[in-house]
């Protein structure tokens, strides 16, 4: 794991350094679990935002757009479950005034307990060898199967104790355990307590006749209560889907891994409006079409899962987890969720509006069912930015850090370096730039010599470094520098745009997935 | 006045048939100055973003990006000014227990002056005819200079009284001038008070160790905050930007117009720092390339006009909007601020860091000066579809509605048409579209007769209606119509992606405003 930390750090000290992303208010020392995408974030993220919605609206007819706002009528979301319903259990140390979620104080005394059962599998490992068979030793070694089964049993009564709202029996739980604050030790714990994750605010002037609202806490319910106006306006026949991309605030407690759980976030959702019954199959057709979008990006096949919920919301009937290999393990990167009709109904319940489709095929009003997709734009910026820092160990023994971007999502498509600084090199450099720059995203560097101009810009994970020498003056050619493969070619000046643009359309790469 | 009312109101309604712009949380009876952009407002809305993005940051090799939370440290908002200086002066009524802005009040009495004053004008132009000399009668009849002097007196006397803080002589005009709640016609007023726009939430999970944050009221200030990161790990030189797009809210007491004045709202703002004393060349560059960026969209020159700011805030040395024609008359589209120093030196201040920039080439240290370029997103939607929305008489006596937006930020670029739903038609059309939507925006449509459809596509703005006929199948040629000279003319379906394309690349179209 000390690895993983190390590549976790690099990962976060790469991406300020860099600029493509800073601590939110630094100069303030910051907000916690809040961050600002910075010159080189802003344009990956972007990239990687267009690159979603070009695949779900652009080339889906059945599938339209939409941007509610962040700011809803309040009803909305007792309608959702989210006033009654979104909540962390919490709990205070007396002594040191410290607030922890009490699931999470359980979930890390149980991570402990997997740890000594690893310990224990790697030193048999160790012992045995090629012979080691680990699956029989799980099942068969006392003090492995002691520690997993305890594991289950903890993780089994909190489950239920938080389902059934009895937070004494988790108070009860924590206590048993003898678990004590991870700062100072001690266990002098208050009662658990639920806390309501929603942001809230007021609208008004005045607390007397104030509208108390809430910063939306998911984008999805601006797509149901809309659901009848696109339909309508739009002429649109089942099945359909709306698409939406934007922020989404949760007022979380325990915010850690840097962007993976923020307290404001960005949300690309898509909800896909069936006819009740056919669910299930437009539940296996979006899982499989989100998978070969994400494996597009060809960032490996084996960096995802699925992870399918046993467990499953009051909303849902299926649901599945595309899961994605982050530096600190697997984690959910996107979920497919099969909603039923349980929004459209609430929503009907709460307004009093009908909420139905009228199916001139089948000449009959039903509430439509719903799956929807929804992925983190945010951790899929952070997915991919972690997987593509490379430490590379080069022939002549040195090292070279190196940000294999996607090339379709890269910031900076292109750096123009002129060889020296003299001998009218840097104007051919710039009158380059000013070509590319209507066609794509251009740098110009004339700083410092050439190679380390080269490491910088794969740092920067520019996929492509074109410099200009003398022979440039004559023939009007340059060599281009490929960041991958560190391989130069002399090409034409006037080749130039085409050879970028066919290695960086979105077009060329999301073809992969259609 | 009443046929703009009438345009108004049309804007309004097609917005919402169409599918651009519904009321936010219609289902609930909506949020009071909160609108949700729709299947086809999204896209245009995007389309002005990226209009933006592409002139200020692709095509300038001295402007960067920036995405900086909504969320900030709340010491920016003290620093700032916003925590002291950034109220309404609000008032009650005692009897209707209706709230107003005492100075809102008080201009729409200056503004029934300001109409006897044109009622007269009227008059006399009807009496005198071409004779008639405006200024003169202005400037002579005893009137129309009572009721114009009477009107300035009021708003100086407002404008000082606001300045000073002395809410009591705010009362004191209202008072004297008698004027009365406008729904229920009573003299019964509470005293004035200065209530913040900002809107408040809490971060943290108690009312005891919660810490007090602000939805941001304005984008500028994550700019500043992160001045030096970006100036640093970007290696910027000044004179260098950075630009922003994102969302920024306020609790406006009389929000009104449509997407005009929205409590939820997003801006485009891009700060340039400059040297000091350097800033007036920089503040008349940015007027002049602003200006021609908004005329590069070919809504028409006698729309705009700049409006230099007499009265200067507390932290510019010059100002200027340039103000579009609304529906409602002039108005703010966009402000060019000479910012000075003041929000650097003022972050400085508060959080204690030096923000300075070292300048290289004259080995010394200094706070820049800064030049500010902010224009409202939603604004710029509102300017460009209400100019567009037109309604025709045409040469048989009907009348057709046409939405004239620049191809360029057209929703949908091109509409696939089979002329009748059988022989293999949609078919072929349906091919076009699968080709045509990795290229561009594109819709199929076989409902109705196709006139209607045309009519149909005239009213969301689509540029191009492709129609495809019997001749297709022999000769793979299709009929592509112009949606403003509703011509047509035969060209072969592979020439449709170029053609479709040259109209409506934002290349093309920037390159007028470079």
């Amino acid at each position: 794991m000390a690895k993983q930390d190390d590549l976790f750090k690099n990962v976060v000290s790469h991406a300020k350094e860099y600029g493509f992303i800073f601590p939110s208010s630094e100069v303030y020392d910051g907000l916690s679990a809040v961050y600002d995408y910075a010159q080189n974030g802003v344009e990956l993220k972007k990239n990687i935002r267009e690159y979603w919605w070009a695949a779900m609206v652009q080339l889906h007819d059945n599938i339209v757009g939409l941007d509610a706002a962040i700011l809803m009528h309040p009803t909305t979301w007792k309608a959702s479950g989210h006033v009654d319903a979104f909540n962390d259990p919490l709990i205070d140390n007396k002594d040191s005034k410290k607030r922890y979620r009490a699931d999470v104080l359980i979930e890390d005394y149980c991570e402990k307990l997997q740890q000594k059962a690893n310990k224990e599998i790697e030193k048999a490992k160790a012992r045995f060898g090629d012979a080691f068979d680990e699956q029989t030793f799980i099942t068969t070694n006392a003090r492995v199967v002691e520690y997993l089964e305890k594991k289950k049993a903890i993780l089994q009564r909190m489950a239920k104790s938080l389902d059934a709202g009895e937070l004494d029996d988790v108070k009860a739980l924590i206590e048993e355990l003898e678990i004590a604050d991870p700062d100072t030790g001690s266990k002098n714990w208050t009662e658990v307590r639920q806390f309501n994750l929603m942001f809230g605010t007021k609208l008004g002037a005045s607390a007397e006749n104030a509208m108390d609202l809430y910063l939306r806490p998911e984008t999805a319910q601006g797509i149901f209560v809309n659901f009848l106006n696109v339909q309508k306006s739009g002429r649109m026949k089942i099945p359909f889907g709306i698409a939406q991309t934007g922020k989404a605030f949760r007022n979380e407690i325990v915010a850690r891994q840097f962007i993976f759980r923020m307290r404001e976030f960005e949300q690309m959702e898509m909800q896909f409006f069936v006819k009740p019954g056919d669910e299930m199959k437009w539940y296996e057709y979006w899982k499989e079409t989100r998978l070969n979008w994400h494996l597009s990006l060809g960032l490996g096949r084996e960096k995802y899962r699925f992870h399918d919920h046993e467990k499953l919301a009051h909303y849902a009937n299926a649901a599945a987890d595309i899961e994605f290999e982050f530096p600190f393990g697997f984690k959910e990167l996107e979920g497919i969720h099969s909603r039923t009709d349980f929004d459209l109904k609430a929503h009907e319940q709460y307004s009093g509006r009908k909420m139905q489709y009228f199916d001139a095929e089948e000449n009959k009003n039903y509430t439509p069912y719903v799956v929807e997709t929804s992925v983190g734009l945010d951790r899929m910026f952070l997915a991919i930015f972690a997987t593509a820092l490379t430490e590379e160990t080069l022939e002549d023994g040195s090292t070279r850090t190196v940000l294999r971007l996607p090339s379709v999502l890269a910031p900076t498509k292109v750096a123009v370096l002129p060889l020296v600084k003299k001998d009218g090199l840097p104007e051919l450099a710039k009158s380059i730039c000013d070509d590319l720059r209507w066609e794509t995203t251009v740098a110009y560097d004339e700083k410092d010599a050439v190679g380390r101009r080269y490491r910088r810009q794969d740092a920067l994970g520019t996929p492509f470094c074109v410099t200009v020498d003398h022979q440039s003056l004559e023939d009007q050619t340059v060599t281009i520098r490929h960041r991958d493969s560190m391989q130069q070619e002399r090409v034409k000046i006037v080749d130039l745009a085409g050879i970028i643009h066919s290695a960086t359309s979105m077009k060329q790469w999301l073809k992969q997935c259609f």
